[in-house]
């Protein structure tokens, strides 16, 4: 077989998968069975989980089933409230769910991947994450409560109070909306992982590491920063021209695959103009004038309003400061990623062994200078 | 471009890399510089990092500036303390030290990959893996000792004993032949986790969920096992001829990239033969049938021994318990992670996006159900 140079992997399909279709052309986000991702939005986290990993929407009695499963997974164990304790102040909260999953898994974590660990991945995510960032804020954790909703607890143990219910609507919709994208680079790093017979838990690991790099998940915290930055609608056309004539980089446009808007964005679109008034002010004025800007600079291209950019008002509108915005990326596409190494061990389940082109010198060549 | 089914990703060159070539045809692993890894295993691990990482052999001087680089990088820092007091008699090792090597980079490493961190991460794999496998039986964690080089200081902090010098021959002999081959499973990991802008640390950790598996680095453990299982020389005919007539697996056999004798394994086997002559006898007698019976069998197919398998002599007779092994390998392959994920971010850094085939249903055909 001839070799091709394609670091990107290009048009190489690494799995089949029933899981999830992202249809760029089209613009949609279909999830398993067939589900678009707006008909969805308005379902509970655990129902779309179910869907994700079992195939259909489940029945009230399957979904409380799930849920009551969730609910028991939550707590921390021991081994990671010790770690979680050995965390510095101001550490960065995903380097602290990296290794509060790491340790919860390394005592209760199965070694070979099932769906009982992706339950318990998934169930421990929020309280892990919350943990950490209380913890950066030299906060004590606060314990899950079971009468909470996955989502509702997850905002619970961030503050402790009884969460807003606009909060939760908003949560719940993000955490719809991500929990899965198709072979993600996160998602294929899991799936490698999976791919070598490790345990579920390094899979995720392995995929929180790829999600958080900032052109991957940590993209969210970037155009939280830049609106903010920006301040106010007013401020929009001086900012968008001075940034794209300095060659800066305008956060949250662009995807490899949408050719049309990404249908998250605009889902999230409508939850932030539905409520959070001052945050849409901004963001619409500013994503006008730069899909405006980048039409008429690159007219060949289709530059279009990614995910991140509407996802950093709807996670700040639910009360997430910036540093958690990728762990609460993470939350929801746990369940991707197991699905997605579940599916690929018990069907495909071929090993990756790519080529590299070597660039050096040749033993023979050193041995003559 | 037409999409192209490949999960294995056979033929994909996925970087272009000056740090070591798989000369699969010719059976040779030639490391940066153009060194063939047979000169290199009289070498210290020191010298070999120091190949990898920056291109050429060290002077005397330079070798000496990254000893004591590594020296000073050894200790764990206190959450990694705590997150080893957190873990349960009877962790498995490589669980422990993905847990320690997260929290050790959540309390000192840099968000961005430097040789700094390649250095730390480095120094710190066999404290945190010494410390897990002693945790793992109770026993408290041993200090490095500055005056030992990387190979003694880790079997030092193993036993808490002066290291025999046929146990650090060996263990460094094992670390510089292991240190880097090319793209493997788990470097291509930590690849794409560096391609999304992640740290370093979170690349090693990655990697190492991928090592972990039984097809990947936890294989040497299954060779041990297996010539465990046979126990004598005389038993070797009997061994092999019931495991492939029952379609089991013997172990440490084939590789997907030599075609001759893995240059690896002769040199491991030529070590096992000088100081394991117990070990020796029965694994030569296994592996002489195994392969006479193979070529019978499969006479298109070049199987021949892999690695794992006089490694896991080698790794006993250096003092290492089964548990350790895949923990031993990454402390080798650490070099090799960092290095090539320095060498991505620094040239191509293209982040991966594959392609899937979707094979459930699209939304309409749902709804005309």
């Amino acid at each position: 077989m001839k070799a091709t140079y394609n670091p990107g992997l290009d048009g190489v399909i690494v799995a089949k998968t029933a899981i999830s279709e992202v249809e760029g052309w089209n613009g949609r986000l279909i999830y398993r069975g067939g589900h678009l991702i707006e008909d969805m939005v308005d379902r509970t986290f655990e129902e779309t989980a179910y869907l994700l990993w079992y195939g259909a929407l489940p029945s009230a009695e399957e979904a409380r089933l799930l849920s009551d499963r969730l609910v028991e997974a939550r707590p921390l164990a021991g081994a990671a409230r010790l770690a979680l304790a050995g965390l510095p102040a101001g550490v960065k909260s995903v380097d602290g769910l990296r290794t509060l999953l790491s340790a919860q898994g390394a005592e209760c974590g199965g070694q070979t991947p099932s769906m009982a660990d992706a339950i318990a991945i998934t169930a421990v995510v929020p309280t892990a994450a919350a943990a950490c960032y209380r913890r950066s804020q030299r906060q004590e954790p606060v314990n899950p409560r079971p009468d909470l909703g996955h989502a509702a607890n997850f905002l619970y143990m961030l503050t402790g109070y009884e969460p807003d219910p606009i909060a939760v609507r908003l949560l719940q919709a993000y955490m719809v909306v991500m929990a899965d994208h198709a072979l993600s680079p996160s998602t294929f790093t899991a799936q490698i992982v999976g791919s070598t017979g490790s345990d579920l838990w390094s899979t995720v690991i392995a995929a929180l590491g790829a999600l958080k790099g900032p052109a991957h998940g940590g993209a969210i915290a970037g155009a939280a920063k830049m609106l903010a930055d920006v301040g106010s609608a007013n401020n929009a056309e001086v900012f968008v021209m001075r940034t794209l004539a300095g060659n800066g980089r305008l956060m949250g446009f662009g995807h490899r695959e949408y050719r049309k808007y990404d249908p998250r964005a605009r889902i999230l679109r409508e939850l932030c103009k539905a409520t959070s008034p001052e945050f849409y002010a901004v963001a619409e004025a500013v994503e006008k004038i730069t899909l405006r800007e980048l039409a008429r600079r690159h007219p060949d291209r289709r530059n279009s309003t990614n995910v991140d950019y509407y996802a950093s008002g709807v996670l700040a509108r639910a009360g997430f400061p910036p540093d958690l915005f990728v762990c609460v990326f993470a939350a929801a596409r746990t369940v991707g990623w197991t699905a997605h190494v579940l599916e690929y061990i018990n069907s495909e389940n071929r090993i990756v062994s790519p080529a590299s082109e070597w660039t050096g010198p040749y033993p023979e060549a050193r041995e003559r200078n």
